[in-house]
């Protein structure tokens, strides 16, 4: 856990956090001009839900958990924001749930590729994917299509969190069960998911983790059950719902 | 106008070219990481006010027109989104209107204030205020503090774009008429104007000046008339609801 010297108290920690990590990635040269815009849609939209995490997202959460618990080959999809925001958060979810981690960006140079590699690495990440680039997703153009072919290529559940919607849209008609997080419900990347989990990633994912762990035992069966009762849509119209009419907001 | 090579035809028009000139910006040196992240904040709520201007921020922003035409003096404070968004459209309603720009930053660098200055003088401006700042705002600290005493310190009616809450706070307990241009009409500086106008400054600033032309031969009881009439509460809450309930929004 990199951070700033803010105590845990803070009323602002995890805002606090957040900006401090922010900056952090565009010094490193690993968070776009883009990212930070990203960034700022995404405080605006958490700041209308309230800054917490729903019940609905905490229960989507508990999804994705058994998800990439119950995968045959489970990934988890880092780009820059991400990387910025929770890389020590993400080593722990990929531990927990047998995942690989890969790098995999929507503006894909070289150099950024390598500096999120390594700054995965300085989290504790032992094994990071996405740099042959030498599997493609169809129906998205040269750049945008490049993934591992043993890594996302062959992955039956795949984690994007924070993910354009055209590259959301892809991987889904692909048939992977798709796991996104993303804070506005109505976008496409939302829209598309198996599981849409309308949370912030610094809240998101160490739950994911939580959950993990607490289904760490959990028989095939068990998680099944877990996943077959998630339902998209409700879980969508409740953030939305939240949103748009927080005085009666989210009773899932 | 500066604008990249975008039909105005396009349906993605205004959003295109709000992304060229906020990246031009930060080529320029004038956008900051902080105006980066507030931009994407800007766009989210945008995007549920369905990215056009109410009928309530067309009327504030009339209301606005008539404050600049009956001030003593009035100014237009300008920092480095506002001047990255909107210079040509800005040094067009301080002409419509006789106010003076001023360069007022959150982050002041003498070097930003420069460039600043120096992209309003390329889009037309003759006069720009802001880099004597002998004179303080008070209530805040030193940098913050700072603008010029025959520009803010002297004005009657103000105009501040995109301000923080601490700065549209301190300006409206020294008794000024601010006009405040904000997307998020729960913001602190919203809260605080006199006209609080919830629209995206790139349609706001060119529709004052419309406004400003049409008043033009106005004479000072007209204009009291218009400015008696607006009533800023009812204007925040019109948004509010554009923002949560967009069915039933707007019916002012």
């Amino acid at each position: 856990m990199t951070g700033p010297d803010i105590p845990e108290s803070h009323p602002r920690y995890e805002s606090l956090l957040t900006r401090h990590r922010i900056e952090e990635g565009v010094d490193l040269g690993i968070t776009s001009r883009q990212g930070l815009i990203a960034q700022g849609r995404g405080e605006a939209f958490d700041y209308l839900l309230g800054e917490e995490t729903l019940p609905s997202a905490d229960e989507a959460e508990r999804v994705a958990a058994a998800s990439l618990l119950r995968a045959d080959h489970a990934v988890l999809s880092v780009n820059g924001n991400v990387a910025a925001l929770a890389p020590g958060e993400l080593v722990e979810l990929a531990e927990a749930t047998g995942a690989d981690l890969e790098v995999n960006l929507f503006n894909r140079t070289e150099a950024r590729m390598e500096r999120i590699a390594d700054h995965l690495r300085e989290h504790g990440a032992e094994a990071v994917k996405g740099l042959d680039a030498d599997g493609r997703i169809p129906g998205l153009d040269h750049e945008r299509a490049k993934v591992d072919a043993d890594g996302i290529g062959d992955a039956d559940v795949v984690l994007v969190p924070l993910e354009d919607g055209d590259r959301a849209e892809a991987l889904a008609e692909m048939g992977k069960t798709e796991l996104v997080v993303d804070l506005n419900p109505l976008s496409r990347s939302a829209q598309s998911a198996t599981v849409p989990i309308i949370d912030n990633l610094i809240r998101a994912v160490p739950n994911m983790t939580a959950h993990a762990r607490e289904l760490a035992d959990a028989d095939d069966e068990e998680l099944d059950a877990i996943i077959e009762r998630f339902d998209a849509e409700t879980a969508l119209a409740a953030a939305e719902r939240a949103i748009r009419e927080p005085d009666d907001a989210d009773d899932s």
